[in-house]
């Protein structure tokens, strides 16, 4: 039985529609965060599909739920796909949501297609890829891949809890999170993960799916800026030391790096650290990121933010420090994976390109298990993190033809 | 006996070293914040330090401290002197505490002179006269005055706390609070209030006195930044809504109005409502505040931020609101209260200026009383609300000199 796209689609869609409904109702957009009511019990909702699509679950000793289709040689590497489903406060539906139930859809094609792979083939929902009150992201896939730390158990969110005890909270032994023995997933043949573009150009270009040529490394900054405080009634303006103007300065000096370059930059938050409203801000901190998958640009750009604004920052009598922290490499899709992709898209008679993901996924954490490619189906406007975000069904439906396709092409392909 | 000034210099400086000493020693400076514990204690002390001065003690009903010193004539309208003892967080020690010390040592000397006034000599200290986490300054004066709102006892802090249970819990009857038949003084002849200048335009000319002219206007903004969600790392930067971006072009638009204007222009907060560290920002709020004894300046300037800002958000794709409130408006001195404040620093042979007051102060709720005059001595580097806040001694001396000596010249004025 070959693969019946009108038919997997149409089972996507409805799929996605029943995940939506489980969400946090006083947030707004699709809020399903880690740890969280809904997100438990959004997880006995994908634990329960994956059933009836066949597979064996289970949950990891990473949080992670796993879905098996056995193969008829279940001895050798594994093929490994899927993405997660949780969300950011205030997100849409589809970021994530789609490369699982896409991940499932495939396997289930392949199970009733009546010519099994020979590799057993697991399906993946990784905990919490979003970042989260912790400030970790990528929680699942990094904890598979050994990543995760004991200082990161120790992080604590704005009331003080650590990521520790919100896993146990959550059901799951803390230090099984250190132990490669327990969460590392046995030898991988190939990673594959399907997502929306959340960005704008599959669409733009009419093309149907892109073939990701790498994941883009993000450094994020804190930059503190120190001033004087001063009475705001009363110091003259051009007689302050004032940290929130020079602040606001470095605000456009990021976005001036980011304009027309090969990577992006923002600033997210401009904080205060005191609350009182008649002093002259005297400390503020600056947080924000630089995402690109030009390793020199993103060099270059961290210098020349450094420089810029502790010039501009002078200038107002203000001192600024930066502090830097690597959040990931760029990691690049393994060459022969990706080739396998492109020719399963071709083959197919879909329209493809390659593209640059400026967003952060599974992927980059799996990479380091497994050749690795990634498989992007277009977003409406290039919207995502949003309540707006959107993917057509039948994009989606072309990608989880690429995915099932693929995935048998890996099964037998040496890379 | 004569104004003893060395004596009087010396006691006061002995007693801001003792009050200081009552702070909260877990936060920055000199902590001492309305309701709170060292507050508490600290009022015991001023009460006790009072007495020791040989004033009758009483709270009034809206949690004034009030010291008074019986004039020969009772029956005549009295007059009023004082300040605060609260302090912002990490302030220091001598805004609000050298007017309250300043006028219990004033008061001392006139009874210790054998000359008693023919009118009741009252000393103030005010409940709360900065701005606290309830969002309200001058709590004790605005009350006196006959100016708190029930709205006002509804407000809250974060904690979600009513500022009428903060009342409360500080022994206080809210509902007294809104009763004039309460809260007033009784009728009042004069107010003369002690405080340090806050600004650096004594210091800077060698002048030992301000005679101040009239107290700033506060114009208050709240501007609502609202631009478009993506994700940060795929939406390239020039495409982008970001609010976060023309919320610091705004804050660099207000210093520029607040730049050798006769006023002062503050940015001190900019809060992007979402805590999501990869979603370029769609929601910020910058928060601020205009400062002028000029009116057309004032009015002037909110409609020229209202218009550049908008012009330049709009250039970044982002839409800008901006809500007002005024603080309070321009107060100015009596003028023949004025003119007894300068002929008295005059004939005591001290320099002195007519000065703004740029920040505001109880003495702006007892402007609607009774005739107000406010004597200013200078402060180091213009430094205020920080632990760097100095006053040398001889220059209270000098201030509570003229405070004493306008209070007996006011005693027998006609205004």
């Amino acid at each position: 039985m070959p693969f019946d796209v009108v038919e997997a689609t149409q089972r996507v869609e409805e799929q996605i529609g029943q995940l939506s409904r489980l969400r946090s109702e006083e947030r707004p957009g699709w809020t399903r965060q880690v740890f969280g009511e809904p997100y438990r019990e959004s997880r006995e909702w994908v634990a329960a599909t994956m059933r009836d699509a066949g597979l064996e679950v289970h949950r990891d000793a990473a949080g992670n739920l796993v879905g098996r289709l056995a193969g008829t040689n279940s001895s050798a590497p594994a093929l490994m796909t899927g993405s997660h489903t949780d969300t950011v406060e205030g997100g849409g539906r589809f970021d994530g949501v789609v490369g699982v139930l896409g991940a499932i859809e495939a396997t289930r094609s392949i199970r009733e297609s009546g010519t099994p792979l020979s590799r057993d083939l697991l399906v993946v929902d990784f905990l919490g890829e979003e970042s989260n009150e912790y400030g970790l992201s990528c929680l699942g896939s990094r904890t598979m891949a050994g990543e995760l730390t004991a200082a990161d158990l120790n992080r604590r969110n704005a009331a003080g809890r650590s990521l520790g005890s919100a896993y146990e909270a959550f059901g799951l032994d803390p230090s099984a999170l250190l132990d490669p023995a327990r969460t590392a997933p046995g030898p991988l043949h190939g990673y594959v993960e399907l997502h929306i573009e959340q960005g704008p150009t599959l669409e733009k270009e009419g093309t149907q799916i892109g073939v990701v040529t790498s994941i883009c490394g993000i450094e994020r900054f804190v930059a503190h800026f120190a001033g004087r405080e001063d009475h705001a009634g009363t110091r003259p303006v051009a007689d302050r030391h004032d940290a929130m103007v020079a602040a606001a300065q470095a605000v456009l000096t990021v976005r001036s790096e980011g304009c027309g370059a090969p990577g992006v930059a923002t600033t997210t938050h401009v904080r205060n650290r005191s609350s009182s409203p008649n002093v002259v801000p005297s400390a503020v901190d600056v947080s924000g990121e630089l995402r690109s998958i030009d390793r020199s640009w993103l060099t270059g750009a961290k210098r020349r933010l450094g420089e810029q604004v502790l010039s501009a920052s002078r200038g107002y009598g203000v001192d600024v420090d930066f502090d830097w922290t690597s959040d990931n490499e760029i990691v690049q899709a393994h060459p022969r994976a990706y080739d396998l992709v492109a020719a399963t898209a071709a083959e197919l008679g879909y329209s493809w390109r390659p593209v640059p993901s400026g967003a952060t996924h599974d992927a980059v954490h799996l990479a380091s298990l497994a050749p690795m490619a990634m498989i992007f189906v277009p977003s409406r406007d290039g919207r995502s993190h949003c309540p707006e975000e959107w993917t057509d069904a039948p994009d989606i439906g072309r990608g989880v033809h690429v995915l099932a396709e693929t995935l048998r092409a890996l099964d037998t392909a040496r890379l």
